[in-house]
């Protein structure tokens, strides 16, 4: 089998780590693998496939490939590089390495919006990818277990409409949150006094309305991300969508209620046959057992959980239902992972 | 000022306590208070107006007034009793008190529904109070809050469909739920496994999208008492109303993402005019400084939180919002206390 070379740049985030760790685990051919970082971390390795691999630091030489005359480049030539560096990062760097013909799988909101740049869930759109179109874009972690549920229920049935509430871990917002929420909590346990420096208020023990920054229209990045996101990777603007966005105190594992309300009726028990023959999609629903997803049981996992689907009793056609997934797996660094593997079924890799 | 005798049935539980403590903080016009719980609380004292009150056993003749010719009672014969001691002691011992002409003001699911009982939040439905019916309920906890903040947006614009999501404490289940959560975050911390004991699953770093027990429509009880509560308080069978109720790692203070579509525009600008003249109504609402509810600091204080009005743009007339309140105060026993001061202010006490 041939294999590719593959970088990852923002390799020593909490992102980054786990997209190392999914090329391993989803055995994707690599020949050589670049980690790039800042300069805090060059230096820094990371270990993969048993071998340790020194971080570069993150120029805008590193996708160069040698032009005729210069000397060779001691560094392999990219196939594809996942991004997880933030938006800056992305904005700058990802137009450099596409130039040089490598494919940018970009996890930040960067390149989402942009009409040029397919916003690719693999098991949905995967058709929108292209040999010309070297930037690809990761979508949001929220939208991203969301329309793996939606899209075949949206297919059978045509959701008009939207609701959504998130419960969103603190992981989303990078190791630094983490720690802060685990900072907090054992000062509170100590009868300290917290002080919020990732979050805009004290995580620990509570719930923040708030997630990215707000927007003149009163919603937040993060809600719009899901609504504007939504409807590009479904590929259908005229679905009315609206989303509240909360920080919980959860380390890993987004949770979403999610209401829908569609043209055609469907019953709970259809919904679940369709999302039962779902690839990545696993139906946790017996409430007589008291089964339904968990962001902790969701933690670690590939899969996209739903459980809880039930008549929506308020409109004709409605069901609401419980969506749990990692969101640094299926939400981020398996997704991109899973769209490289997209770009190689499609032979869109190498020349 | 007359003065009244005033009972606490379940007086040494979370709810009780705090009953306790908000009948002296509203300086509840008291004669003699006498608390009531199981035998296994017997002699425990509580500190009422810096005075201890020894705890009774609560018996079936606990409220029994002597009649002509027995010996008389040494305990005073009560106006008013708040009960928070469970379903099936409120539906027991609630008609014994009745029956003695004593007002029952009671705090669990038990008479909520019974047509023939008001279920009151005084700042709504507090016309529903009458002489006759000595059993009164104090609502579910999620639905007051709630309520609270869209009763009067209901009077303004008739609101059609409420779609709700809860994140709720733990201390909604009572102080064995507040100890359970500590004692698993610090098992946690110490790498030792969780047991759960009054949750279904951990509640440490996790969501639980269940509250009470699950019905057969597949909707858990809690979410039913909102859906069918709702209608009862605001007197208005019409509006439809579907529910998702989680719990979260919160100690207290419950949270709800509310959307709500109404027959007339209603602007969030409006919303928040309306609501700024409403008692016990608190808008935190200026996203410009971050500010919001949020559960922290909602504990301990009396009033409803709301904030995050914003348009929901996937309808013509919609809006969200985010209302958080202390569910022990005014989710419980200062809604509970309220209902008596309005049984003073209707003049319905005494005799």
């Amino acid at each position: 089998m041939k294999k590719y070379n593959v970088g990852v740049v923002g390799a020593t985030g909490l992102v980054g780590r786990e997209m190392v760790r999914m090329l391993e685990k989803q055995n994707f051919p690599v020949a050589n693998l670049r980690l790039f970082a800042s300069q805090r971390s060059r230096g820094k390795t990371l270990k993969f496939k048993g071998k340790e691999i020194v971080v570069e630091q993150l120029t805008p030489s590193s996708f160069k490939v040698s032009s005729p005359g210069e000397k060779p480049s001691l560094q392999a030539r990219l196939d594809i590089a996942l991004f997880s560096a933030g938006g800056s990062i992305s904005k700058e760097y990802a137009p450099l390495a596409a130039q040089e013909g490598v494919f940018v799988i970009d996890n930040s909101s960067a390149w989402r919006m942009d009409p040029e740049v397919p916003l690719v869930v693999p098991e949905i759109n995967s058709h929108t990818l292209s040999k010309d179109k070297k930037i690809i874009a990761n979508p949001n972690c929220s939208t991203i277990q969301m329309v793996v549920v939606l899209a075949p229920l949206h297919r059978k049935a045509r959701i008009k409409r939207i609701v959504v509430s998130t419960y969103q871990a603190v992981s989303g917002a990078g190791q630094k949150a983490v720690v802060e929420l685990e900072e907090q909590v054992s000062a509170i346990a100590s009868g300290k006094k917290v002080k919020p420096m990732v979050f805009p208020h004290q995580i620990a023990y509570n719930c923040i309305p708030q997630i990215d920054v707000f927007l003149e229209n009163g919603y937040t990045k993060e809600e719009m991300k899901m609504v504007n996101e939504t409807k590009k990777i479904m590929e259908d603007d005229s679905i009315a969508i609206t989303a509240t966005c909360v920080r919980v105190p959860v380390f890993r594992g987004h949770s979403e209620a999610v209401n829908i309300e569609t043209e055609r009726k469907i019953t709970p028990q259809e919904a679940r046959q369709i999302l039962k023959k779902i690839e990545g999609v696993v139906v946790v629903d017996d409430i007589s057992k008291l089964k339904y997803p968990l962001p902790t049981k969701a933690a670690d996992n590939d899969e996209t959980f739903v459980g809880r689907i039930r008549e929506d009793q308020s409109i004709s056609n409605g069901l609401n239902m419980w969506i749990v997934s990692d969101n640094l797996l299926k939400g981020a660094a398996l997704n991109a992972v899973q769209i490289g593997e997209e770009l190689i079924n499609r032979k869109m890799l190498g020349s």
